[in-house]
């Protein structure tokens, strides 16, 4: 595979972006793979959690050897700490990653396909309240997955409390007393889908039993997959931390529809 | 000299930050170095403007090769689109950057001074407001530069009306009509930091005679002067674009205290 | 434009290699642009000399700011210290950077064209011997340009005299008194060229008066130019430095067929 | 834990090199850490196998978070594909590395300890055997590892019979009939390290009991322990493939006087 490392420019946020993209590419390492092989290839976005970037997935965990066998591009973009949201105060995240940044990989990387059935989304913590939000907004992923997801559909959600800074949340989602029943607000996102007639995107959720989140996932998740959304919902201990997401992210592979190829593990 | 591109955590802000540094080095580019040249250099941070980020400069101008042949730091970070300023929204990037990135630098790069005589700023358009805002706000610049700054010290500030978004303005600096007088306002933190009797910055600006910030750095210039600030003000011919910041860098390392050694041009 | 900073498996020589990548993209910087123009985009591939790597020329000069109104793409390959010639140690880097870098390019940017008119390439020192010695050796290259060229189709060569390590300059092109002549020597590729009766490359040399190859230039473009090349050579006031390749890089621009839209510059 | 992309100038090799590195930093990540805490900083030198550089381990492994607990900095070297030799074509990677890389991460990194107690190198495969070789070079390392080093202390070296090209060999070490007993040979080295009575380093071998190197690494260490050297040799299930370097880095880790701190793993 190869990486590359992306500056690009957001016309909606107005400035200087970075995105880390996996790509595969043709070589012995994987002499079965044929040039047709790499077109309109199935990419899976992959988010990230409130302190990271673009780089934290590659940082902490080993997604890129995970995929190196799998015909499959990853795009790892950033939200900053901004919740993928169009912010109050005028900075449209949302819109940055949802419409842009597939336009601009389109742009950038002909070669990975814009079909419903190949795009995916997948974060963890707040990136897996912006998968599914993503997933929920329009019909342009087919599946979507949540990593200790801070899912946003409790009024407990225990996230602002161990955060404590106000205007940060307002500034990201205003009332915070709103938010349930808004747009920033996953289940309504998934009524709102269910209403529309839109396809459903398939959803994977996994949470730790130790996680400060578990309650939250145990809650949001039920109220989700009673609309009709056919949801995996799997849990094991676990805390809030990397070394789960690193096991956690290949079951998203796994369970993706992308023929995922494992590597050999004799122990 | 060696550039690094560095991913920090910034505690401050709660989220992985990015910076670019050029650090000098010994090797047979420049014989005449010894070790103890590499001890306590002076640095310059410098400043990105709106729609920049930390690699800016380094990929509109031609910095790394001005400074090669001078003993001096360059660290580059980055205010995403905040105007260096503790926003409204809770994110406090003007603590993020006059506080903590210094200590960050010191501890990732004991080489690079801590003295006041030794630790300049500069930057461009935003990044201009930005040099003179944390000169102004503390006493550890001894050197300040702006260029085609947009200082803000103008009721009618020009950025405004040209990126029309008030969310997006007043999450940055809150209530606008108020910016004059406040803690965001450069003549304002010029005033305080005379009453306060610390040690002034010397000061230089540049502005482009045809820039649309011509005017407020004709009207906010000679206000901060007339403050008792040394301050070199030049004008050219010249917009609000790379090609005059490429050249006019040049000017700000020649000006500051740093033996500035020129590369040989023999047309 | 977009920058990329790309890892990339090299079968030929048997690792992991970089290069750097300017990509144009669609944004209110270009609002001309249509997505039709970022098609079969033209490429000039660009060549770092001694002791450079792919990431030299964006350190040293403004290129990306200088193609930033026009839509090519720049592709930035590294050939280590090894001559973009296949070594006798074993390593192809000729034919890493000839053969298997195009296909590397088609596959990660199907973008970019693979039409001999919209392929240039274009080197400073030992990467305008690279830049003349691709141009040569097939007939992919429509246009193809030397700064400060270490060209070695001169007895005399020059390089070999300033950095002194026989070992070295074996270990690159074999016995030193067997090159003239030799698939290393660019006026046996000119010839060999002009045999095939392919189509020749339009050619450009510029070299500075003052510089320790300008007697190897005088010598050897001539003699490739009386073999029917069109060659655009040109000389001014200038030593073997990076300040006159920032200006001659404006030049080849210029000289390319890629409707190259400068900057404004009023001083 | 800070991570930086280290573009540097090598004097020895006479280009540009590329390291990355890790740097322990202060944080409300690691609260108990104090300023004292990140002086005299223990380190790492990581290396790299064939066709890897100096990202790889960051790409294929989970290093950076398996490290970020443990005051201690990483520094991932490239050695190209030259086997961290003087080759026989004049490029020194040996004394780049051995030589020449610790002085420069004096002067980048004065944060990072000079004490033989606090320097350590591993490597996996070529980098098994460039992290023994350095180590028995001369007293700078206390402690080395090797994984699935490629030892080449064995006359029937499979390296060479799996990637064919003599003149590839040949280039890095000479007369391949002649390396038992030359300084390539790190039996040799060994040997030549116990005579000169200065102190030995302690040292980490594992081996995958699939590998093509298992007989190799069967012969050559315990010739290498008999010397008098403190060796802990491990073997288990595994061939010679990054799943296994990801968890046997770990081991190395565990293994050093570096009072490694792991992350918690509920399952």
């Amino acid at each position: 595979m190869a990486r590359l490392a992306v500056n690009y420019y957001s016309q909606v946020l107005g400035m200087d972006r970075m995105m880390q993209v996996i790509l595969p590419e043709l070589s012995d390492h994987m002499p079965a793979w044929t040039a047709a092989d790499l077109q309109d290839i199935p990419v899976l976005y992959l988010l990230h959690g409130m302190s990271g970037d673009q780089d934290v997935w590659s940082r902490r965990t080993s997604i890129e050897r995970l995929v190196r066998q799998t015909p499959i591009a990853i795009v790892m973009p950033s939200t900053d700490l901004a919740w993928y949201t169009n912010t109050t105060y005028g900075m449209a995240y949302l819109d940055a990653l949802l419409d842009e940044l597939p336009k601009k990989v389109a742009t950038l990387f002909p070669q990975i396909s814009q079909k419903r059935e190949k795009n995916f989304v997948a974060g963890l913590s707040m990136g897996g309240y912006g998968a599914f939000k993503m997933a929920f907004s329009n019909d342009q992923f087919s599946y979507a997955a949540s990593l200790s997801g801070a899912l946003m559909g409790d009024p407990n959600f225990p996230n602002r409390t161990t955060w404590q800074n106000d205007a940060y949340w307002e500034g990201i989602f205003g009332d915070m007393s709103q938010v349930l029943g808004s747009k920033n607000d996953v289940i309504t996102l998934a009524k709102q889908q269910v209403a529309s007639q839109k396809h459903l995107p398939k959803l994977y959720a996994w949470i730790g039993e130790q996680d400060y989140l578990y309650q939250n996932n145990l809650t949001t998740l039920p109220q989700i997959a009673a609309l009709g959304y056919d949801l995996t919902f799997e849990t094991s201990p676990g805390t809030h931390d990397w070394y789960y997401w690193d096991k956690q992210i290949e079951r998203v592979l796994e369970w993706l529809p992308i023929a995922y190829q494992p590597e050999e593990r004799l122990a």
